[in-house]
C-alpha cells in the first residue's frame, strides 16, 4: 500500500499540473484527521490565497520549509543517513583491515551500538569524513542511490524512501498546488536528500539546504569535477537552521513544520 | 528609455504569464545582433525544448546561471558593490572620527583611487566588514535598498539598477519563457544582489548565489534575527563558482553566462 502511494507521489512531482488537479479537489488532505491541525493549516492557505484579503501573500513569497528525519521521513531506530554510514563502513572494511581493531570502526562493523553510542558524535563524525568524502560529487550520488535502491529497513522490510509520511506528502502537494514553493531544511547531509528529494518529495535538489562539508573543483582526466572533502562547511540544525534557510533562501518562510529540539530556531 | 524597459521588466517578473506572451513572439532577442551568438542560443533553446528531440531536457534541469557585475549590469569604472563601500564609510565616517588618519579608510573618505588600489585585497576586505557587518540582515538589507534608491553613477547620473544590458534581460526573459530557472552566481555579496535581483531582473533572492559573511541567530528585544558578522563565510570566484553553484543547485545548469576570468570554471 505504501509504495502505490509513493509512486504516485514520484509521478506528481514531474507534473506539477496534475498536482494541482488532485489537490484542487474538495478534501486536499484525506489522510489527516478533522483536528486542529488540519482546520489550521486549510484556514492560513485559504488566508494568504485570497486575493485583496488582509493576509494575501503573492505566490513568489509563498515559501514553506520542511524538516526531513521524523518529519517527511521516519529516523528510528536511529537516523537513516547514520544507517547508511554504518552500512558504508562495512562495505569498505575489506579495503581498510586497520578498522577491525580500531574503535569507532569496530563498533560500526559489528552493529554495536552501544559503542558506537560511547564513540559519541566525535566518533560519528570520523565515521561520516571515512563514507563522504574522498570522491566526487556525482561517485556519491551515485554510491548513495544505490544504496537506497538496495538497502531495507531492518524492521519493516521495506526501503527507506518508502518509509516517508502520507499526510505529509499530501500537505506537500496540497501546498504545491497553492503556488507554495516547498523546501526541505534538514540536519541530514545536503548531498544525500537530494539524491531521492525530487523522487520521493517532489521537492527538486536546489530546494533542499542541509548541513555539509567542503568540496573542490578539480581538473581529473580532463574532465572538471567537484571532490568532496573531510572537513566540515556547515552544520545545517538548532540556531544554524535560521542561518541556512537566510543563506539559501533569503527571505522569511510563511510556513515551517518540523519535529524535533533542531527545528525550534527555524519555527521561530 | 532605460528606465522604461526597466520598469516593465519590473513588472514581468511578477507577472510569468506575461512574460511569455511577450517572449514567444517571432523574434524574441529584439537587440541582438542577427549574429553566431543570438543563433547559437536560438538553436540551443530549440534543441532542449522540442519534445522526443535527442537533445531534450525536461524543465525542472533547465536551469542557466548568469555572472552578474559585468554580464547583467555595468562594472565600470569599479564593482558598483565596492562603489556602495566607499559611499557607506564617508556615510559612517562621523561615527568613527578615527578613520580620517587611518588606512584605508582615509582613502576611501577621500575617493583616493591610488592609496585604495596600493590597500590591496586585504584593505578592501577591512572596509568591507566595516561596511557589511554589525548590523542584522534586515537592517542591511534596508542599508542597501536606500543606497540603491538614491545613489547614482558619476558619469551616466543614472540610478546602478538602471545600468543594467537590455539584450541580458530580453536572454533571460527568452530563457524563462522557455521554462528555464534563471539564476544569477556572483563574485559579489549574496544579500546585497538580492536586494535587487527580483525587481530588476526577475530573479527571486532564492535563484541568486555570491559570497557571504557568517550570520549568528539572536533573540534582541524578543523578536529572532539574524546578525551580520565580521568574517568571511564564502567567496563566490574562479575555482568556487562551480562549489556555489553545486551547492545551491545540485545539479549541473545546461547554460551560464559570464564575462571574466572568475568566470571560466563555472563556464568549464
Amino acid at each position: 500500500m505504501e509504495k502505490i502511494v509513493l509512486t504516485s507521489l514520484a509521478i506528481l512531482g514531474f507534473v506539477p499540473a496534475l498536482v494541482q488537479q488532485v489537490s484542487a479537489q474538495a478534501n486536499p488532505l484525506p489522510s489527516w484527521n478533522e483536528g486542529a491541525a488540519k482546520k489550521s493549516i486549510v484556514e492560513f492557505v485559504a488566508k494568504v490565497t485570497k486575493k485583496g484579503g488582509r493576509d494575501f501573500v503573492p505566490p513568489m513569497e509563498r515559501i514553506a520549509v520542511f524538516d526531513n528525519d521524523g518529519t517527511l521521513w521516519a529516523e528510528q531506530p536511529f537516523y537513516f543517513q547514520g544507517l547508511f554510514v554504518f552500512d558504508r563502513v562495512r562495505a569498505l572494511a575489506p579495503q581498510h583491515p586497520e578498522w577491525k581493531d580500531k574503535q569507532p570502526f569496530k563498533a560500526a562493523i559489528e552493529n554495536d551500538m552501544k559503542a558506537l553510542g560511547a564513540a559519541g558524535l566525535h566518533g560519528l563524525l570520523e565515521l561520516v569524513m571515512a563514507t563522504h568524502a574522498g570522491m566526487t560529487t556525482e561517485e556519491f550520488e551515485r554510491t548513495v542511490k544505490d544504496w537506497l535502491a538496495t538497502a531495507g529497513h531492518a524492521k519493516f522490510k521495506l526501503p527507506y524512501t518508502d518509509l516517508v509520511y502520507q499526510p505529509m506528502l499530501e500537505l506537500l502537494a496540497y501546498l504545491r498546488a497553492n503556488d507554495f514553493k516547498t523546501y526541505i531544511a534538514s540536519g541530514g547531509g545536503i548531498e544525500f536528500v537530494r539524491t531521492f528529494s525530487e523522487k520521493v518529495y517532489g521537492i527538486p535538489p536546489e530546494q533542499v539546504i542541509g548541513s555539509s562539508i567542503v568540496t573542490k573543483f578539480e581538473v581529473r582526466d580532463g574532465r572538471p569535477v567537484l571532490v568532496r572533502e573531510p572537513k566540515l562547511d556547515f552544520i545545517d540544525d538548532g540556531e544554524c537552521k535560521p542561518v541556512g534557510i537566510n543563506k539559501f533562501i533569503g527571505r522569511r518562510p510563511i510556513a515551517a513544520f518540523g519535529n524535533s529540539d533542531g527545528d525550534f530556531q527555524m519555527l521561530e
